[in-house]
């Protein structure tokens, strides 16, 4: 059987996505409206404090603009 | 607001899937075992019937054994 997700590949996935909307000069609280997501999701994502599906993953590469596999280029 | 996953995405995703799976020559039954998931949960995965939450992407990855960027290179 695989093996969880582990903790440090769900930390550097939180931290990927907060290295890329900081460059874009947003908050948290912006990326977690731009997704239709309540205000402290993409805070949640970040500190890995919860699973994330991949409709959601699918609109942070869009409102980031950037390849979906990107995201996981760490 | 960001758009939602595509059809033509989901779908993407889906065949990518069960190409790397089918090069394995595993069965959709065996993959959904080896990630702890129903019988059909591959079957749905693969024809874009349901969304997936990255722990199981990450399991899948594993399962695989293809870095998790790579499931999206399509």
């Amino acid at each position: 059987m695989a093996k969880k997700m582990s903790k440090v590949f769900h930390k550097k996935f939180g931290q990927r996505i907060r290295q890329l909307r900081k460059e874009r000069g947003m908050t948290q609280e912006q990326l977690s409206f731009e997704i239709d997501a309540d205000n402290s999701y993409i805070a949640n994502i970040e500190n890995a404090h919860r699973d994330i599906p991949l409709s959601r993953i699918y609109k942070i590469s869009k409102v980031l603009n950037i390849p979906l596999k990107d995201l996981f280029d760490f």
